[in-house]
């Protein structure tokens, strides 16, 4: 199996974290999204001790809440010691009302307006990932107005392409995040932040991309940034303690992708940054790290009941289920590769080659392409594995379809942390 | 301008439907999406008036309402006498919240499940259009349980490519939607339905695809399916009073589409019909067709602010906006294309080529590539043209952002039709 989370039990049921996810689907409905609180608090730890043994003190991992963010997971980021990164005022909230200390709050985004700008400060917010000149403007002018110096990190574009799927490789030049330094626009940019009387210039941003399974384009992306910040210390005497390597480390999908050693890569980005600064002669920084998708995809499921099953002779066959691309867009955003499994019938012969299908009125909604799973009937249950990141944060209302739950479980509990959208909840606006 | 409701004043603001959208965007906060009623309303007309000319006696088009699902559409769908088509509970749930009468509402969709049936008949729902074997089974039990006859139409598949994009091609055999004719499947779902005691089989229906300029495609599908028709009645005595050609009719999103006329085309599909009907010595089936995007993707505009510009030389510029891919998924989900104008600044010349990239943290989230606008600035409004259908309706929380509110505008009157999200909402089942 995929993940040490996942058995069989004697009538060929599926279990996750132990419980029998038929009867979850039975007790909780479908779709279903399940959700592996053991597995996330052990990613986290997994970040929180590898950063703290080898990198600077005060390293540490920041959660990036947009892979999945409700109130619980803020929650359980707050009792971990995780920090967390948000990129909007309804992150931000969420947060909030989880009692998640703000202090330990980053904003991100290419896009803040001065709406969001002054929210995040009324509510204490700890930094900014601040991504352009009209941005720092507006920090700069709100800050003021509050009275306030605030701490900030600039973003940056290292120029590196990690190889991975064009629409989610984000450290490339032209793109629409942060400021380039190769152009000279990063330089341009500190230059008028260290001008700025209300913001304090604290660090340096980057994020080059996701699902990067080793060290390699981080090291890659810390030498031109460590370098950089040498840099601008020489020339003009601006220090930075910062440096913030973004996110992306990969999870698993399938069995093709291999494994991932999170702590290894950590290591090897410490080992880097030692020879690095000794190299360029320069205090090692304090680095920050944004896990998102490793931090939730993994720990989450999504159970669907069959519906259909159409075989069309010389062609292709179908099984389509109770939800789609209204729980689930990353195949029809991006043909991402899910595994999925017959979570009713485990011990039946996976002998049916077919197209997992979505219930949206659209052709694209497709879950996966090419499955091999016993002969389906209409009532068998389906759980498509790695779930946990940006299914549930994009899920939408497509086809006035209500989305699931998300039910936490762990050895001992289970537990609803956001209930099933209602009918009468797609009419709240109205 | 693309569009007849599109002008401009004095102060070189876009007016829409005669409305300043200046004035809107102030009124209703950014970003919002406006539609103009009296567009609606003249569309359904035409789509009344030309299928009452042209086609059989009981021939009307059906609203396929997952292009936008609100509870207002629903009303105004009434109001005009037009019928519906819903494909979930939903969407069901919100056209009888609406008043609409549900013996005019065709069931659609390729995974219905036990509830979805249960409820559409507890709900007085006219016609189930029936995608397959399992659903029929499962309407004709529950039909059964609930001592009535089910009316329905069966869903077939042509094996028609009209040419447009893949994932919104549904006409073809390998495609999760319905049951082919060259397969032969759907002669055995015919004789199945018609072996059914609690369902009466009334017609056929076929879908080929969307975005569908000219009446030729229509046309080639209609000859398949009468032919069909002609011989299952022939074969088996099996007659049916229904064909129903779907939807697919495009609009123009950029001038390059050129225009189209609705009642040209169904002109041309009623020439076909009698010449079809006549040579295979049948009586002309009733016609029904479903316009879901033609009756309002050209009556609706988003207006945004723009929050941040960016140039980066050498390589590309990008101006960001207030929202993105959470209100609007079309150009990451299909590199749609729109027309983008500057509202608040019609008649600045337009010299900056640039990408529009939306809020979300997402290199993926663009709204359209190479648009020639104003050098922008922080605070000026864009208009993106076209976004009535499959905006709000795929509209979600990613990022945590709430969903815009949908304000009506006709000549008298602007009104809210569904308001903005508040932070408070999107926590509401947690």
């Amino acid at each position: 199996m995929l993940y040490k989370n996942l058995s069989i039990n004697e009538e060929g049921h599926l279990l996750f974290a132990g419980h029998d996810t038929v009867a979850l689907a039975k007790q909780f409905g479908t779709p279903a999204m399940l959700i592996d609180e053991d597995r996330i608090r052990t990613r986290c730890r997994t970040y929180m001790d590898a950063m703290a043994r080898y990198l600077p003190a005060g390293s540490r991992p920041l959660y990036a809440s947009k892979a999945l963010s409700i109130k619980r997971l803020y929650e359980i980021m707050k009792e971990e010691g995780m920090g967390i990164d948000v990129v909007s005022p309804g992150e931000l909230y969420t947060a909030v009302k989880a009692g998640y200390p703000m202090e330990n709050a980053f904003f991100h985004g290419n896009s803040k307006t001065d709406f969001d700008i002054r929210f995040a400060i009324e509510h204490g917010i700890g930094w900014f990932v601040c991504d352009n000149a009209d941005e720092l403007d507006a920090i700069d002018a709100i800050a003021g107005e509050k009275g306030i110096c605030q701490k900030l990190l600039l973003r940056l574009s290292p120029g590196i392409d990690p190889h991975t799927h064009e629409k989610i490789s984000t450290g490339r030049v032209d793109c629409k995040f942060g400021v380039a330094i190769e152009t000279g626009q990063a330089e341009e940019l500190i230059l008028r932040a260290a001008g700025k009387k209300n913001v304090a210039l604290c660090g340096y941003h980057c994020h080059i991309g996701s699902q990067i399974f080793d060290h390699v384009p981080f090291c890659d992306a810390a030498i031109i940034m460590l370098k950089f910040m040498a840099e601008m210390e020489r020339k003009h005497g601006i220090h930075a303690d910062i440096l913030n390597l973004g996110g992306g480390m990969a999870v698993p999908y399938t069995a093709a992708d291999g494994s991932i050693d999170y702590a290894a890569n950590i290591a090897a980005i410490g080992r880097l940054l030692g020879e690095q600064c000794a190299a360029l002669g320069m205090e090692k920084p304090v680095i920050l790290m944004e896990p998102g998708r490793s931090i939730v995809a993994d720990a989450g499921i999504t159970l669907y009941d069959v519906v259909s099953i159409k075989e069309i002779p010389g062609f292709k066959n179908f099984v389509a289920v109770d939800g789609g691309m209204s729980d689930n867009p990353r195949y029809a955003l991006y043909q991402a590769e899910y595994t999925i499994l017959p979570a009713s019938r485990m011990n039946d012969e996976a002998d049916f080659l077919c197209t997992v299908a979505g219930r949206c009125c659209e052709s694209g909604d497709l879950i996966q392409e090419d499955v091999m799973l016993p002969k389906m009937r209409r009532g068998d249950l389906l759980a498509v594995l790695t779930t946990g990141a940006y299914n549930y944060s994009m899920a939408s209302n497509y086809n006035r379809i209500p989305r699931p739950p998300v039910v936490m479980v762990n050895k001992d509990d289970v537990y609803v942390a956001v209930r099933r959208e209602t009918l009468d909840d797609l009419m709240n606006c109205e």
